[in-house]
């Protein structure tokens, strides 16, 4: 480790300008939330393996930014060449610079691994002391870094209109109207959800994400399209051809960007766009001033390219877009939510035998106290064998195309840490006494699912069944409200929250986000959430959003219900405001565990729901019941509507 | 009307440099919400008499902007010299003013009519022709103003201790010691209900608010009070010296913040301050560089004479001092809300009677078809005969002052007008088969009191009682709401509305405001609303604030239901992030009918609210109640337990 530091400095040193830092941030060239092995830059360099963190790198001093789902980990990690630095308790990263290093310091970045955004936010924290952000012209990190894995060069899939739901010639179409809405002749597409979405496109290049790293570029009269061309088979290619996208090599984004910033890309085209241009209506190109780019998304390289007055920094066209699924991509995630849900209550089957044969637990149904029994070493459940044939049961499902995250299987305690992610090595046994919560979800050709439940297989506490009851409430306020057009996920977030805050406890997360239809499992532009930026972007009909709320006991247990929502126009008895009302449709099906359900704390609303989401579980899931394992009886009683009378 | 145009058109004229415009805001010099006569300039200029409006006059043009509560109104006050803008449909005045009148145009403003904040966004607007914003050194309106009402001579009160709570000398200490925190030498207090509330005095110069028309000015070392003398009485006077006061005339304090910025106030001081100095801890007064000013109360002319580098622009500190109640506030306030609950009470005993005597209602508590009467023309009863009655129950309490703003005393359709305010020539006559609707309060001098319901004498319909239940359910939700410190009134306001919107109701305002000690009814800093700025202050123990959602269908009828609530600390069962929780307690004890209750649509934890404040209504009001009309009968009988059995 001391070595690979030493080799950077040296590298730093010669430098020109030579470099008083070097950042080393955590994404790719695209801003991804995951990113290939090849990308994982800052890992490399610092040791530190968690999925959010930045590297800060000076002569004398390494220092290494991430927040508190990591800090332990981190410490673990780390060498002692390191120091920790807690977000939320220590500086920012700018901050740190701005205060420590000398006047006119210049900080190296490679500018294709930084967003316009942050790069902006740290140039004006430097500008107090006259520091420099210096773009490298080459990553420094890969070029100490021997082993770095190859390039990927796995396929380019066209996805089917049949689960794409629109061509591309419909989307790209779409696309022209807004940058002309907006003045703008181009885009630069770097988010590789949106170059996916775009462009009817799959791969494999990312874990548990279905994308290609690739960069798109769109003007007013040709698509052009980044790929490594080895990705790309004769079929891929004439069906680009067909949709008049030209295939470019991955770097020569870089190039083109430039004759974009001359307006002369479009010079180069090898096919008539005229055609493009009428159907699109524009009169006179001079109209169309601006190239436009996201500046959460797009690399600083990229934009230094250009002009500034020439650049629309505004939130991509395509993420809203892609948020409102269309009729075709919501039927498939309606199907694959329901194999997911199957797959999901085959696994609750397998595992509450399991518990009772191997651990003495007296199962899913049952509030009897365990006979603990110890199963033999061959025979253990860990969190991570019981999450791998969780993966089976999906993996035996139609369209199964991978996980869309990695699964979150936690016993007890573990359950607490909410990214928690275990491991072969050192993962929890299975607990016939304590809770076991999983979150989990797939990538299906016609869908990505996400869902958490949360059981127990011996007899939970007053406390636990109370805890959960909260959350479910929480759940189920979401799932059942109904709100004006305008209304925004920042203000609905509260919603979830107000049952569990009756008795002092809450959740450090959000309640929802979007996700991907075949994509990535989260997904922009909206949010529920108590954060700021829920505020910008108001829920519409055909967005998708997870209802989620939790509760976790550091050291005890953690609680999480999730299931994947649709936002629908509602059928309101009036209309006040003529602005129309939307509401929730829930499309995930897996039961809630009636044990951990304490119906002294339902109203009778809540009790009804519960009953009517079991019965629609029973019959939707049905089909895909294996009598052999006794599913289906399995899950008629786990189905079983609640019976309550109540007197006032 | 003309002429008075044409008067103060010549003075537009003559006036150096002349005046292309001038702007005729409503607020007085203290920007208050509710003006006396003779600072109604806005409505003597243009005849519109509504509480909110802008008027803006040029050599050719009158024209006069309002909000959607005044369209109507203003249409038939405003002669056809005056053109209507309606605000939020035309271009805001700044903007008409930028767009509509030539480059380098002079606009007029009085300074002291107009606040900083506002003066500045008119400036920025006016930038882009290089128009000015010119601040005339009279008010044209004064000075073409024959009858203008004489100045009031109202004498000044002093607050006893045993209801303001805590004595000046305390509250001037805590202010220094947040000027300090600020490094502000000084702080200049224009808004009158916080220098009534920081030197403990109340007054009457202002309909409704027991206010006094002055300026307060506190330094580190000195408290000046800027009033009309005659308004002093020699027991005042010498309250003010035992305080260390210096009363000063009130036009004086245009002159003595010339000194203030010029540093020489403090030494025309008639009495050694040195001793608060000390007390104050400063050192040096030269580490306290700033004049503090509230932006959105204070004055342009004051703001005018300092330099803006010795400003500190800046919620003023008083705003949140003021909003958190020390506990004779607080015992008073309870106190008050008793007292006026019960008059409330008294009122609706009598309108039942008198519904069921005069108009053949079946009265309060049956729904059998109304028997319809015609009263005599001496008995008939109207919006305002019935709301004046309610103030005699009102006036026959201890320590009654006067209302705390105009009576919203409203039958049927005009209960759909938010702001509704009846006069005696023109206003609707009781009627047994609608809906009535009340909002009102009262000043005592132990707390102001601001209370809403609702209520029918005759058969309410299916749709009438399903609306009335959604506003109950809405403001029994925010009314059981707990929430953990830091919470603020933007995310609760949903809270109120989502069991509205579930049939797709709405309304068009905030759901609370603050409320004062014998004070303004309407009161910040803080806010339960959908508007940005409630995101500003987060509700905190010891405010108060009112809980009010309604439903208003135009021409037909409006609903709404008021109580104030207090916030408390909650002791909740656990304490998760260790934030602490909150939580609301009523303090407003009026029945809600039950007859308007469609109790189907109530959740048991519901119904038991409504019969948990019912029994405690009955407990908290039964000693005001008269034996000789029956009242405690009543009472009981409008407060009985709903009893309902359930089955699921």
């Amino acid at each position: 480790m001391a070595e690979k530091l030493s080799s950077l400095r040296s590298l730093m040193s010669s430098h020109s300008p030579p470099l008083h830092a070097l950042i080393v941030p955590s994404e790719d060239y695209h801003q991804s939330e995951y990113v290939s092995d090849r990308d994982k830059r800052r890992q490399f360099i610092s040791g530190f393996s968690g999925s959010a963190g930045l590297a800060l790198i000076t002569m004398n001093d390494a220092r290494l930014w991430t927040d508190g789902r990591y800090f332990l980990q981190a410490e673990k990690e780390l060498s002692d060449q390191w120091k920790l630095m807690r977000l939320g308790e220590d500086p920012a990263v700018e901050v740190w610079t701005a205060d420590n290093l000398p006047e006119e310091a210049a900080i190296g970045i490679d500018p294709w691994s930084v967003s316009i955004d942050t790069a902006q936010r740290w140039e004006r924290a430097f500008e107090k002391k006259q520091q420099k952000l210096v773009a490298t012209s080459n990553n420094l990190v890969d070029q100490i870094w021997k082993d770095r894995p190859e390039a990927e060069a796995n396929p380019v899939v066209v996805q089917p209109l049949e689960f794409a739901g629109r061509t591309v010639a419909e989307k790209l179409q779409d696309l022209r109207k807004k940058l002309m809405q907006e003045k703008a002749h181009s885009i630069i597409i770097t988010a590789l959800d949106e170059v996916a979405w775009l462009l009817n496109v799959r791969g494999s290049d990312v874990s548990y994400c279905p994308v290609v790293h690739a960069f798109a570029v769109v003007t007013l009269a040709a698509t052009f399209f980044y790929v490594d061309q080895r990705k790309v088979s004769p079929e891929v290619l004439s069906y680009m051809k067909e949709n008049k996208i030209l295939v470019r090599e991955y770097t020569q984004v870089s190039a083109d960007v430039d004759l974009l910033a001359a307006n002369q890309l479009v010079s180069s085209l090898s096919f008539n766009a005229a055609e493009d241009k009428a159907a699109s209506g524009s009169t006179s190109e001079l109209d169309y001033r601006f190239i436009w780019m996201d500046p959460r998304s797009c690399c600083y390289a990229l934009y230094s390219k250009l002009k500034s007055d020439k650049v629309l920094l505004q939130q991509s066209p395509l993420a809203l877009a892609k948020a409102l699924k269309n009729p075709s991509e919501m039927e498939g995630l309606k199907k694959a939510h329901v194999r997911d849900g199957a797959a999901v209550v085959q696994f609750l089957v397998w595992l509450d035998k399991q518990m009772q044969e191997l651990y003495g637990a007296p199962g899913y149904f049952s509030e009897a106290e365990t006979e603990r029994k110890k199963p033999s070493e061959a025979q253990i459940l860990t969190e991570v064998s019981v999450s791998d044939k969780l993966e089976g049961y999906r993996a035996s499902k139609e369209h199964f195309r991978g996980l869309s995250f990695p699964t979150i299987s936690s016993v007890g305690p573990n359950a607490a840490i909410i990214h928690y992610g275990p491991n072969p090595q050192n993962c929890a046994e299975m607990d016939p006494d304590q809770i076991y919560l999983f979150d989990s979800g797939a990538q299906y050709q016609d869908g990505t699912t996400d869902i958490t439940r949360t059981v127990h297989f011996g007899k939970p506490s007053a406390h636990e069944k109370a805890c959960y009851t909260g959350v479910l409430k929480g759940h189920i306020a979401l799932d059942v409200a109904r709100f004006p057009k305008g209304t925004n996920g920042h203000a609905l977030d509260i919603l979830a929250r107000v049952p569990l805050w009756k008795n002092g406890l809450d959740y450090r997360h959000g309640t929802g986000h979007g996700i991907g239809s075949y994509l990535n499992v989260h997904e922009g532009p909206h949010l529920i959430s108590f954060r700021p930026q829920a505020q910008n972007v108001p829920l519409q009909s055909s967005m998708t959003v997870t209802d989620e709320p939790g509760y976790y006991e550091d050291g005890n247990f953690g609680i999480r219900l999730e299931n994947v929502l649709i936002v629908n126009e509602a059928n309101t008895k009036f209309n006040f405001g003529d602005r129309g009302y939307l509401e929730f449709e829930h499309i995930t099906w897996a039961p809630y565990q009636h044990k951990l359900i304490d119906l002294n704390l339902l109203t009778p609303e809540e009790i009804s729901w519960v009953n009517e989401y079991h019965s629609r579980c029973r019959e939707i899931l049905s089909p895909y019941m294996n009598e052999a394992e006794n599913e289906m009886a399995w899950l008629t009683k786990a189905t079983k509507p609640i019976e309550v009378t109540l007197s006032y």
